[in-house]
């Protein structure tokens, strides 16, 4: 049996304001995408009866399964009810049952609002209604053309509940032997246009059900590897082999799999290795301690940070010498390594991480232009150190640098071992 | 003249399988909504040339201006130029001025991808480039009956850029006499509910012409005035009639106007005071300083910060008593303000705020369920505090007591004059 397709159909004015987000859409294609229903198309219309139907018309001459969210809630300018049953060509027919349901509803919350709801309760003739456990407007199902049309409120938590409780198990019902398996690689530390060089024959070698695609964000590369297909352990064979293939070409690079995030991957390394960690910020910030606190649990690990934004904490609580920041300025490798150092001791930690740098966007001079950033990582033992030579944007100087200083720790831990 | 209408394409596989967000359309809509353009549709496809060329048709066929983003990377999975360029029926041509720059870029930082470059160096022929500051590849204006295309690169940071700096200045050279004047209202502290109950009336009162928006946010609330009209002085004024009633209404939840943030409103009051700023961080763990270092220039005002994850460090460095922290343990007020003095002397600095909390989602006790959050704020003089009970969502909790507290700066320093 061959894919399923589908469109999703977002209506409301709100969202071509730009007044609200539509987390919606996202959430449903990974859903379908989950249940092997390839989505063709996302779109965001205006409430209004034409516009409705011209997306309701191209989607059921183009997919299987046309899902909409929104514009069913109980007020005025609500008008999504009407125009699917002018597009499918049958009258509404008002639902006393779901009038009582309804008004039971409200009067226990004190509400009096009786002629909207009776308005509210006529319903496209034959609708076959999907059950909203957490609020009072239901999904609807109907159909035209051998196209499936789902109807649900945009009301995340609502729409949430009618999709899982009601329509995974309508189109698991009817579903296909059909499968898409997914790995995502995250990588640290180098540019997409690099990785894409190394893998280019790897990438090139995929069979035709198998793609690829590159997700950067500021120090990080996330790799995705999709298959479809009928047969569900081939496919999963064939993620596995090529997953391995990326892995030997750039497993350096590689930190780890799907959700994990550098912070979480670095803070198992130190539980395991039973070590705590302290940091000693200049340009970065807080946000190296801002990315290891958000991690729960990470006060097994991680004893705290000097934020040293003046030379006069660098010298005095995190003990670098007078002399090097004279000699070498606040940005250098010198400095980096006496800040590791210094933090080691002041927090009394046996592991530290720390960065000195011009976030910008001024600040720069000849010799030490924006975007200089020197990272240091050390025990009492050893101390190694990176130096970064970024753009002149403060925030992304500030995020890439927390990345890639995370990043140094982690490879600096596992070449320990 | 009548208002110019827009249709937003976001290009990519990633969106329609929901791995990826599309944050570019809200925000995008948003900015066009702000200049008088009328967004009619916002769409994702496939990276296909078949469902770009469709997208393309039928926004060239209803509106007057198109902006797609995304699909614009050097990878080679990347064909939306090809596709524009059949779209428009030109010709793809070898642009040797960008090679060289991406090239000189590239190497700086110690790549060598060549061919890839090469191909990635093809432009549809008569390109009109909107320059991207922030990264490579370049925004481009093409036209087509009367419809102006706008095509952008899908990262966030590199399509705001060229949207700002390139897009708005084309955008306004050709507007309307249609004009949509906004007025965004910061608050800080106060749930949405209660500010909009304190609002009722002078909402109710607005005019037919003018509408009101909440949009609340970890702790904070904007407040969004909008009229719209012809009479470009007379909206204005209306604006700053009902801007000035909300004023007087509820001025002491107001922070600042527009694109003002906590740390920037609360920068500016240090700066003119000549004050400097430290912090001691237990529960919000570094997302204080990240917010006060975010803005440019905050080492004139800001000295650094102890983030203390361990008591060892409240008593070792902060000098909190031992007997405090027996007594009254690390999340209390005597601990909040003990911090307050600590950093105080430790940092040298003339005033400080401390946070000390439980930001869960575990961790919580009978007295001191997960959410409690103890904030300190002071000089060597006079030290104030404020508790706050929050949920047990750690991320929202760090964020949430991160803005509270530089909300009570703000009040201490302003109370202070």
């Amino acid at each position: 049996m061959k894919e399923k397709t589908a469109y999703l159909i977002s209506i409301g004015d709100e969202l071509l304001i730009g007044q609200v987000k539509d987390t919606n859409a996202a959430w449903i294609a990974e859903q379908l995408t989950g249940l092997g229903v390839s989505v063709k198309k996302i779109m965001a219309v205006q409430d209004t009866e034409s516009e409705i139907i011209d997306a309701l018309s191209e989607a059921v001459a183009k997919v299987d399964i046309v899902i909409t969210t929104g514009g069913l809630g109980p007020t005025i300018d609500d008008i999504t009810k009407k125009t699917f049953a002018k597009f499918l060509n049958i009258e509404m027919e008002y639902n006393e049952e779901f009038y009582n349901k309804v008004k039971a509803y409200v009067e226990m919350r004190g509400g009096d609002i009786k002629e909207m709801l009776y308005n509210y309760s006529y319903f496209p003739k034959g609708t076959i209604f999907l059950k909203n456990r957490v609020g009072s407007a239901p999904g609807m199902l109907f159909s035209k053309n051998n196209t499936k049309i789902i109807s649900m409120p945009g009301v995340p938590p609502e729409m949430k509940s009618i999709f899982v409780e009601e329509v995974i198990p309508l189109l698991n019902k009817d579903n296909s032997d059909f499968h898409i398996i997914k790995k995502t690689i995250l990588t640290a530390g180098e540019l997409e246009a690099v990785i894409a060089d190394k893998l280019k024959d790897i990438v090139n070698d995929l069979p035709k059900n198998m793609s690829f695609a590159y997700l950067p964000n500021l120090g990080r590369v996330r790799l995705r590897l999709t298959a479809r297909g009928n047969n569900k352990s081939k496919l999963e064979q064939l993620i596995q082999i090529f997953s391995l293939k990326i892995h030997e070409r750039i497993g350096d690079l590689i930190f780890g799999y799907e959700d994990d995030t550098i912070a979480n991957v670095v803070g198992k390394i130190l539980s395991e290795n039973q070590l705590h960690l302290a940091t000693a910020e200049s340009c970065t910030g807080g946000m190296i301690a801002h990315f290891v606190t958000s991690i729960s649990g990470s006060s097994a690990y991680y004893k705290g940070s000097v934020i040293a934004y003046s030379n006069e904490i660098k010298e005095q609580i995190l003990g670098v010498s007078h002399k090097t920041l004279e000699k070498h300025g606040a940005v250098s490798e010198e400095t980096a390594k006496e800040m590791v150092s210094g933090v080691l001791k002041a927090l009394n930690c046996n592991i530290a991480l720390a960065t000195t740098g011009i976030a910008g966007p001024t600040g720069g001079t000849k010799e030490k232009p924006v975007g200089t950033i020197w990272l240091a990582v050390g025990t009492k033992d050893r101390i190694e150190t990176l130096k970064l030579q970024l753009g002149k944007n403060r925030l992304k100087n500030i995020e890439t640098s927390t990345v890639l200083a995370l990043n140094l720790l982690r490879k600096f831990l596992l070449s320990k071992k």
